[in-house]
């Protein structure tokens, strides 16, 4: 089965043992999910008691459809959550091997290798196509980087010259100024790509992520999760804000405010920016000693093993939580 | 994949397209759903912004084994809703062929022939150790039928003695008197039990399920959903209805009065009672003349089209649906 045990940002009950001293609450940068979330209304009753219908499935399905920028809601397939999808997709499309771009998330490679398939991280681009399958990430978590449609389109139509897969994971994306998507490439057959909502909406605690892909994939998808996957408070909260591009576009503006003060904040204190996205800034410096110093002070920063100059650094979500930061860097 | 479109009730969607002059809302007796949910308080804003931690799921899971008799969390596994383990545990656990007792919940067999694995309907309880695997619900949707944990550890040893699997989905278990459940039996090497939480506790939307298998069965499952499986309602909600022994202990007197109201009624309207769980009656009689006049009423009940003479009530929940359908039964 896969490794047991990868790191994760947001796991605030080992940071309090970790940090026993720490001033309480702890402020949790350790994440890429957006810190204002998407206002949730009360819930009617009804999304809790009942089975989600296939009708309100299909409805979210369409927003998704429209909010991402794909023709048909027959290339969706709604999960609860992208992990799930990050699970199934190995088994359901088995590859004869698999280039990941790295680093990266590191749960792609650890699924892959679990589902049996031979993974080999490359860092350039181009040596992607050199595999019978690839996988990036677009916006990359954790350095930001990002890759236009263009070059993905040939990198997918190589993919499916060899009968091979290009599974392309937008989960920061949903906020980045374009070109960035390969929504638009739909349908192709090829590709696979997986959109986040918990993150740009700050809702990660209520499970849900899809799968944009050509109608066939995409139905095999969602037979493999079977009826009633997502749950009805997903459904309804995931309908309603899907649907809210005005609360994404003022949004967008306001993370590309506070990206800029973070990583203005972050080289006051010694730390280079290294990159990122609108919701999450990777620096560049003494990570080790900074993630404990912060650490002790009750913030919590997401360190990289394999990086070990790597600190990257979710946005503060209030001015408490800038001026708590800003105290904290000293800067 | 699997077949598309298996019967199901709950589609209240689909039951006004089909009777469009029907007095609304509908009374969606299609079910085994509890109408009295477990009351809900409003929930943490921490269960949707944030991922759910490590921690909070292995609480669940605690809970979860001992409102169901497991003597470990490490025999739990938590799912968003037992649909998925059922979509599962086939690819999972592949067998050389199950015999499945029937009739019953139809996605079982549909979810293993769909992993490629030969399927037979038997339909008394012995023949179920001639095959390499086997399943049953306990107690059985439509019919009721009940197998005591004796009958059950007898046949789960003859598939650990074949190296073969015995899946018991106890979905209507929770609130039914016992000698019952086979969760006694557990660790046992073929034994996979699946409960789910939906039903009993009236929140099918929430969307939470469990298996209950051996450590590495468990974890093996754990394994295959990944982190993050569970919502942070789910695991909120889930948590602390499990713990409410009082609430169970109320609710199966309350529906042991109601399911008997049920049966009496249905009776005196000419629908003989045939069976059933604390949460649906299975009735006999001139059942597709009964579902289009109670569907022309505004009232949703489930035919089977296999068994043409059967419909599946599920309760009435307050006073005014009982009246409704006493006046619709002509009773």
């Amino acid at each position: 089965m896969r490794a047991a045990g990868l790191e994760h940002g947001g796991r605030l009950e080992a940071a309090r043992r970790r940090f026993p001293g720490a001033p309480s609450p702890f402020l949790d940068l350790s994440t890429g999910i957006n810190p204002t979330p998407w206002p949730v209304p009360a819930l009617p009753p009804d999304a809790f008691t009942r089975l989600p219908e296939p009708e309100q499935e299909a409805a979210l399905r369409q927003a998704a459809a429209a909010a991402y920028g794909v023709a048909d809601a027959a290339m969706v397939a709604a999960a609860p959550g992208t992990q799930i999808l990050i699970q199934l997709i190995p088994r359901l499309f088995p590859q004869r091997g698999l280039a990941v771009l790295g680093p990266t998330y590191a749960e792609h490679a650890a699924c892959w290798r679990a589902a049996g398939t031979a993974v080999r991280e490359v860092s350039r681009f181009p040596d992607l196509a050199e595999a019978p399958a690839a996988l990036l990430c677009n916006p990359n978590n954790p350095d930001g980087r990002r890759h236009d449609p263009a070059a993905l389109h040939a990198l997918a139509d190589r993919m499916a010259q060899q009968g091979g897969l290009l599974v392309v994971d937008e989960a920061f994306a949903d906020l980045e100024p374009g070109p960035l998507s390969a929504a638009g490439l739909l349908p192709h057959p090829a590709l696979v790509i997986l959109r986040s909502f918990g993150k740009s909406y700050g809702l990660a605690g209520l499970r849900l992520g899809f799968a944009l892909a050509a109608p066939e994939r995409a139905a095999a998808i969602r037979d493999a999760l079977g009826p009633w996957a997502v749950s009805g408070p997903a459904i309804a909260v995931g309908h309603a804000a899907l649907a809210d591009a005005a609360w994404r576009a003022a949004m967008a503006e306001r993370l590309r405010r506070d990206s800029a003060r973070l990583d203005a904040m972050l080289a006051r204190a010694g730390l280079s920016p290294r990159g990122g996205t609108l919701l999450f800034r990777l620096a560049e410096g003494d990570a080790a000693a900074w993630h404990e110093r912060l650490g002790r002070a009750g913030i919590l920063t997401r360190p990289f093993a394999a990086q070990p100059r790597w600190l990257r650094f979710g946005l503060p979500g209030d001015a408490a939580a800038w001026t708590r930061l800003e105290a904290a860097l000293g800067a």
